[in-house]
């Protein structure tokens, strides 16, 4: 059976605007859903357990990968972070499409273990739009700007990994397009035919 | 290069409403269009030559064949149709997709010479609207619905042949979702990486 929904990854380098595309998707698509990482970071004000993270300690966090219960994790300034691979089998089981919004190392990883996964890569319209988005409120030194941009060029050197393309250029155009990947892969025969399998008997029936 | 346009198969039976959907997509989305048929039936009042039809003689359209150049080719009701390979290709050369609209046959003999191509079925909501849709205004005997309908199955039948399904139950989600397949298929990263190479040498240049 085909009815189950996609996996999908997206990557993008920071201020490409993929976490702002993402969460306009999750409020005009009602078929997708987010996946909410584990991490042992400390919770920050005004973030939610189970809703920004799942905010688990180091020796729970660390039983998880033991336990291979991971898709992918990483760590980022001495914080873990990971993709239940349990919560995500889950929700493609029940036909809901999953976006995880990783960078190109966990994008590796879950290729890895799910080849079917679908991945979406963000780029920033130019350079110079980049460099803008990555320059804050004007507060930072040129030298920490310059590490941002050298962070990012490395994140987008790995774009051509991935299955589709979009730039951000037009946010509206955009998540048109970012959309337009998620209806289209839900047409495909090998879904339809089980989706819509109670109309095509009607329809060939004699 | 890749940056070669996309040949679609659009194939349904008649009253599922494919040419709406198909003039409409044209109307919104100018990097696609339809290829005009060679036809070998006498002109209508109304038509235009090279518009509605290339109008040709049999002689013509036998030479044609005879040289390979139709992509499909048919005969209905004793007239004949087919497609030119040739403006076909000149389109997608350009960057152009062209849509086919023809029915399973040709889609087959499509397939065969360009097995790149994109094919789309789609199906009325139901049967009755289906009938209801066939009957025309009331003016036909139920043997000539019947027959109609017995033509449309058949046609139906093939649809499990084609990449994607998408059921008019609702037009303007209907005409969505063919253009989503269109928009998503120009995102693919063998498509953009061509088409966004400027860009991608702005941002990835030290």
């Amino acid at each position: 059976m085909s009815l189950k929904g996609t996996l999908y990854i997206v990557s993008a380098p920071s201020g490409a605007g993929k976490t702002s595309l993402v969460r306009q998707l999750l409020a005009r698509d009602h078929q997708v859903r987010v996946s909410v990482s584990h991490t042992t970071r400390p919770m920050r004000p005004g973030e939610t357990d189970g809703h920004d993270y799942n905010f688990v300690s180091l020796g729970v966090f660390n039983t998880m990968i033991e336990e291979g219960r991971f898709l992918e994790f990483a760590e980022v300034f001495g914080n873990k972070y990971g993709t239940s691979q349990c919560w995500v089998k889950e929700q493609l089981d029940q036909g809901t499409d999953v976006i995880l919004e990783i960078d190109w190392q966990g994008a590796n990883q879950v290729r890895r273990l799910m080849p079917e996964a679908v991945s979406i890569f963000i780029l920033p319209p130019s350079r110079e739009a980049l460099r803008e988005r990555l320059t804050g409120r004007g507060q930072d030194d040129e030298s920490v700007i310059d590490g941002r941009m050298a962070e990012a060029v490395s994140e987008m050197s790995h774009f051509g990994e991935y299955d589709y393309l979009i730039v951000n250029d037009r946010f509206e155009q955009a998540l048109g397009e970012l959309q337009s990947v998620l209806v289209a892969r839900r047409l495909r025969m090998e879904v339809q035919q089980y989706r819509q399998l109670e109309l095509i008997r009607g329809l060939l029936s004699e």
